[in-house]
């Protein structure tokens, strides 16, 4: 199956590193705090993170007092990033396409990967992958954009009806359940993404012997529209969903 | 907490009877076939089937060798053709509100329900109660409209955008991240639904006890397509979500 690299693309690259660095964007306002809910203690913990980027987040579980953290990323520029940035001793980088993380050896405790899995066509694969990985009881954390985003086509225009005044009254969804590829433009074009529906993301799990502890499909706060007013259209379709599992 | 019984509105009564009649509706060609598969072999079980309506499953467990089925629900009327018709020593209906299944005694080793949980407030509630009634390891297998139709308000006409000859071209989602209280227009105006999003379903699930196992969202085959090309709509938005969960 296809694996893409897309952050060595050097457009997406860039306009991805700004977006981060922009204090109030999605993943800091909803994806980050509620993945951080998710997450047990991690002191003492080994942990795989797939989709690592430029290593933030590896560095944020040493701080937390993981134990030692392998983070997986397919893009060679994302990791030299890492390197520079995020650098630790507890922390061993890995180039490679999150479908091969077959050749890993060891065992972790934890799992986790943020918005890196719409990427991935065989996500089946993965789940298996992880599930050796993991010890029994161990947790697989991990967060990826929406079924209602990810079974878009086209611009991200083209995925709202907006009255005369250009406010949007709802998401145009369809073939919500025609699962795979999805062209999407963001940064540069033919950014592929691949659709899953609900149903399969569950039983994807469950029949690669995980149990699904707890869904999140983070929603504004009032407080936080309240500072954030275009926040409301999470309440018509959430950009994210989160996912804690559990290998038994 | 409201309970609904809109199913003793004598026009709804009389519809909802005409619609079930007709051979090709989504029931029998979508949620009945992949509620049958999520079925473990019913030999022998006691099995509570909540919303049991006029009781075409409960004798149709029975006739598949169910030990003893009991049936609850809040509509007289349906209950009423449910003895007429489908009477059996081993059926005992019940006629009560779904929350209200507390005060059965006794331990099943499967329940089912069709359709039926999307006019329940309580959700939450109705999955403990479940999990109290069913014995460790016994499933709890359910269907209810989909969650991409239960946050829509208004008539079912207004769901959709078409094109200049009345073709399907979206579904028109709004108000996805706002649970709870919808009236619809089925036959009769003001019928109320509760929307909850994914996420709930499964958290309020796993809170009760529950393994959720498998998730379905029925879609229709290339052969159906052939006969029922109308049935395309669903690949936009299934109707359905097919649950099956196990009390660990």
């Amino acid at each position: 199956m296809a694996k893409q690299n897309i952050f060595d693309n050097e457009t997406f690259f860039e306009n991805y590193q700004k977006l981060r660095e922009r204090e109030v964007n999605a993943n800091n306002l909803f994806e980050i705090p509620e993945r951080l809910k998710m997450l047990p203690d991690v002191k003492g913990l080994k942990i795989l993170d797939l989709g690592c980027g430029s290593g933030e987040e590896c560095v944020e579980y040493i701080k937390m007092g993981a134990k030692a953290v392998v983070g997986v990323d397919i893009s060679e520029k994302m990791l030299e990033v890492a390197k520079e940035k995020n650098s630790d001793p507890a922390i061993t980088y890995l180039c490679m396409p999150m479908e091969d993380i077959g050749s890993i050896e060891g065992e972790f405790d934890l799992a986790v990967s943020s918005l890196a899995l719409h990427y991935i066509e065989d996500f089946k694969g993965v789940v298996k992958n992880v599930g050796r990985l993991l010890k029994k009881g161990g947790e697989f954390i991990f967060s990826q954009e929406h079924p209602m985003v990810t079974c878009h086509s086209g611009t991200a225009g083209s995925r709202w009806t907006r009255d005369e005044n250009g406010n949007k009254i709802h998401v145009n969804i369809s073939n919500y359940g025609k699962e795979g590829e999805r062209e999407t433009s963001w940064f540069v074009d033919n950014v592929k993404i691949y659709h899953r529906m609900f149903s399969t993301v569950i039983n994807d799990l469950a029949e690669g012997g995980f149990a699904v502890e707890r869904l999140a499909e983070p929603l504004p706060s009032d407080e936080l529209l309240e500072k954030y007013p275009e926040y409301y259209d999470l309440f018509h379709k959430p950009d994210f969903l989160l996912v804690k599992a559990r290998k038994v």
